[in-house]
C-alpha cells in the first residue's frame, strides 16, 4: 500500500464535501474526496429542496449557479396555514430576500460535474474509512477502495463531511467534545408524486390531525410530507390514506383550493431530531454539515447550514495551509456555531409551532402564535429572515 | 333581608371591578360592588407595576390619568440581559409605544377615590358571597355584610372581577366551560427594598442560576424578583443570600454596573401558572381579569389584560342594558379571548425564554433566542409590540 498525499482529505462526497473541494481548488488547495456510496446513489438521493439566498449567492460567486438559475425557481415566500386560514408570507417584501427551489440532487449533480471537469480526485464506493491521529500534525485516513485494496491518504487536514453516521464525528474523543440533543415525538412521512404541484410556493399547514407540507421538485413532480408518529410503518399508509390525509390537512376544497393527487413514486419515513456537537474541530480534523449538527427538516435549514459551514471553512483552511495563518481555522468552530444555534433554534421553533401534540394548552399556544406570525409584520419578518437565511460570515 | 336592586352586580373591588363600575357609570349604568377584603387591604396590595400604553390611554380617556402622569414614569423599554451582555430594547423606537411604571396599588387608590367621589356603592369586607341563577334572567348575589347581616343584590347582570379563587368562576358549571392550564416549574421570590433603583428601566436577566428581574416602585423603592424552585421557603433566603443572588444574576460589577442593596421591607414567593377559561360568560354572568385567566408575571400582562377585558365589557353591558342590543355582549368572550391568548402566548414565551431549567439543549435554545431577539430588529420588535401592548378592541 502506497499512501497518497494531499493537503485536505475530505470524507464524504455529498454537497458539503464536493463544495469544499470546489472552494479549496479556487484557493489553490488540493484535496482528495472519499465516499462510501456510488456517484449515482448520491446524485439521486432525494433530500432538501430549498436554497437560502446566501447559498444561491455563494454558488453564483464560484460558478455553480448557472443551471440553478435556469431550472430552479425563485420563491418569494411560503404559505402558512391552519384550518380555515391560509396566509402568504412574502420574504422579499418582509426581509428583502427570497429562496430558491432547487433539489439537493441537482446541487449534487452540478457539483459532481464541476469537480469532474476540474479533475478532482474522488473515490466512490470506499469502505472501512477510518480517521487516524487527528490530534497530531500528521493525520491520515485509511479505507478500502472500490476494488477492495487497502488504501491510505496522508493529509495536512481532514474534513468530515460524512454526516451523522460517518467515521469523522466518532473520531473526536468524548472528552474533547460536548453534545446537545433533542428527539421530537414526530416523524415525517414523505412522498414524491408525478403530478403538477397544486401550489406555486410551499404550504406549511398546521392541522389538529398533524402537520402537512406541500412542496415540489419540478413543474411536474410534487413533494408532500405528513406528520406521523415515530415508528410509523409505511405499510399502514396506503396511497388513498395518504391523499386523504393530505387533502384534509392541506384544506382541499377550502376557498375553492384543490389538491391534485397523482401516482406516488417514492415514500419514506424520516425521524426528527436536533443534534449539535461543539467544537466542530479536533486538532487537524474539522467537521462540517450533518457530521457536526442535525436539524429537523421544518424550516429547510440542513443543506443551507452545511453550505454555510463550508463557506467559512474553505478560506480558513486556505489561510492555514497557504499562509500558515491559523486565525480563521481557530475561530471556525465558534463562528460556524453561531449560525448553527440560530438555525437549531429556528428549526425547533418551526417544528414546535407546526406539529400537533397531545397537550390542549400547547395547541392554543400554537394557534395564538400562528395568528401572530401571520398577522404582525414583526412576527412575519422574524420567520422570513430566518427562513430566507442570514448572511454567511 | 330586603334585597337591593341594581343593574350590574360586580363581585370584586380590585382594579377591574372598580374600573368597570367607573366605565359603566360613564355610560349611565348603575352598579354595586362587593369585596371580601377591606379598602385598606386592596389599596396596599403590591402587585403589577407596568401599564401598557393602551391601558394608559384608557385611563386618560375616562379621567383617571392625572396622578399617573404626574407620579408614574414613562419607560421607553426594558433591558434584556444574559451573562456578559445587556441590551436595551427601545419600544418607542421599535413599536411606537411606551409603557408606564405605576403600581397597581396606585391604580387602586385612584380608582377608589374616583368611585368614592362619584358616590359608588361599594361593600367591603363581605363574606360568603354566592352567585345565584346566572343562567336565568333574574340572577342575584347573596353575601354577609361587614356587620354580619345576610344580604342580597338582584341585578340584570353579574360580573365576576374576583380573581382565581372567587365565587364567580366556580358558579359556571363544568359542562358550560372549557379550561386550559399550565403550571411552570418555577416560582418568583419577590422583594421590596428601600433603596433607589440601580437602573432607569426594568432589567430582565437570564442567568444559569435562574432568572432575575430588577423593577422599581418609586425613585426610592426598588422591586426585585428571583427565580426559585416551587415550594421555596422564605426562611431559607436570608437578606444576604437574596442580595448575593441578585448581584450575581443581575451582573453586579459587569461593565462597571453596580447593584445597590437596601433594607428589605416585604418578601413573598409567587407561583407561576397559566390558566384560561372559555367562554368568559355564562348566561347573565360575565367574567373579567383573573377570574377568567391567569398569566405568569413575566411580561407584565395580568393587570393590563384585566383592564382590556373591562374596556370591552363596559360598552357591551351598556348596549345590552340601555339599548337592549346584545351583539357586543354576545361577542365579548370571543373578542376578549383573542387578546387573552395573545398575552397567554407572550407570557409563556417570556417565561420559557428567561427561566433557567435542567435541560442543556433548552439552555442553548434560550441563549440563541435571546441573542436573536436582542440582535434582530424583527426579533426586538416582536417583543416590544407584545410588551407595550396591542390596541384594545
Amino acid at each position: 500500500m502506497t499512501p497518497m498525499r494531499t493537503e485536505v482529505a475530505i470524507i464524504g462526497a455529498g454537497p458539503s464535501g464536493l463544495l469544499l473541494s470546489h472552494l479549496l481548488a479556487h484557493d489553490g488547495v488540493e484535496s482528495v474526496v472519499l465516499e462510501t456510496r456510488s456517484r449515482e446513489y448520491v446524485e439521486s438521493r432525494i433530500r432538501a429542496g430549498i436554497l437560502e439566498s446566501s447559498t444561491v449567492e455563494l454558488f453564483d460567486a464560484v460558478g455553480l449557479g448557472e443551471r440553478l438559475h435556469r431550472e430552479g425557481s425563485e420563491h418569494r415566500g411560503i404559505y402558512l396555514q391552519w384550518p380555515h386560514e391560509r396566509h402568504h408570507l412574502d420574504f422579499l417584501d418582509l426581509a428583502g430576500r427570497s429562496v430558491w427551489l432547487y433539489g439537493q440532487s441537482e446541487v449534487q449533480k452540478d457539483l459532481g460535474r464541476a469537480r469532474e471537469a476540474a479533475g478532482q480526485e474522488i473515490h466512490y464506493e470506499v469502505s472501512d474509512t477510518e480517521v487516524h491521529d487527528p490530534g497530531s500534525d500528521r493525520p491520515y485516513v485509511t479505507y478500502r477502495d472500490a476494488e477492495g485494496n487497502d488504501s491510505r491518504v496522508d493529509a495536512d487536514v481532514i474534513v468530515g463531511c460524512d454526516g451523522s453516521f460517518g467515521p469523522s464525528r466518532a473520531a473526536v474523543p468524548d472528552s474533547a467534545r460536548r453534545t446537545w440533543e433533542r428527539s421530537y415525538p414526530h416523524s415525517w412521512l414523505g412522498i414524491l408524486a408525478d403530478v403538477a404541484p397544486s401550489t406555486d410556493e410551499l404550504i406549511y399547514a398546521w392541522h389538529p390531525d398533524g402537520f402537512a407540507l406541500h412542496s415540489m421538485r419540478t413543474a411536474h413532480v410534487s413533494r408532500f410530507y405528513l406528520q406521523v408518529a415515530p415508528g410509523t410503518d409505511l405499510a399502514d399508509w396506503s396511497d388513498d390514506r395518504i391523499w386523504e390525509a393530505l387533502a384534509t390537512r392541506l384544506g382541499h376544497g377550502q376557498d375553492g383550493w384543490q389538491l391534485d393527487p397523482g401516482p406516488i413514486t417514492d415514500r419514506s419515513v424520516l425521524p426528527m431530531r436536533s443534534f449539535v456537537m461543539e467544537p466542530m474541530r479536533y486538532g487537524r480534523l474539522f467537521l462540517a454539515g450533518d457530521a457536526a449538527h442535525i436539524v429537523p427538516p421544518t424550516g429547510a435549514k440542513g443543506l443551507n447550514l452545511a453550505m454555510a459551514d463550508v463557506a467559512l471553512l474553505a478560506p480558513a483552511l486556505a489561510a492555514l495551509l497557504r499562509k500558515k495563518d491559523p486565525a480563521l481555522a481557530d475561530s471556525y468552530s465558534d463562528r460556524a456555531l453561531r449560525r448553527v444555534w440560530r438555525c437549531t433554534h429556528f428549526s425547533w421553533w418551526m417544528t414546535t409551532m407546526l406539529h400537533a401534540g397531545p397537550d390542549p394548552f400547547d395547541t392554543q399556544l400554537q394557534l395564538s402564535q400562528l395568528r401572530w406570525v401571520a398577522g404582525s409584520r414583526a412576527g412575519a419578518t422574524g420567520l422570513a429572515e430566518n427562513y430566507a437565511g442570514l448572511p454567511i460570515g
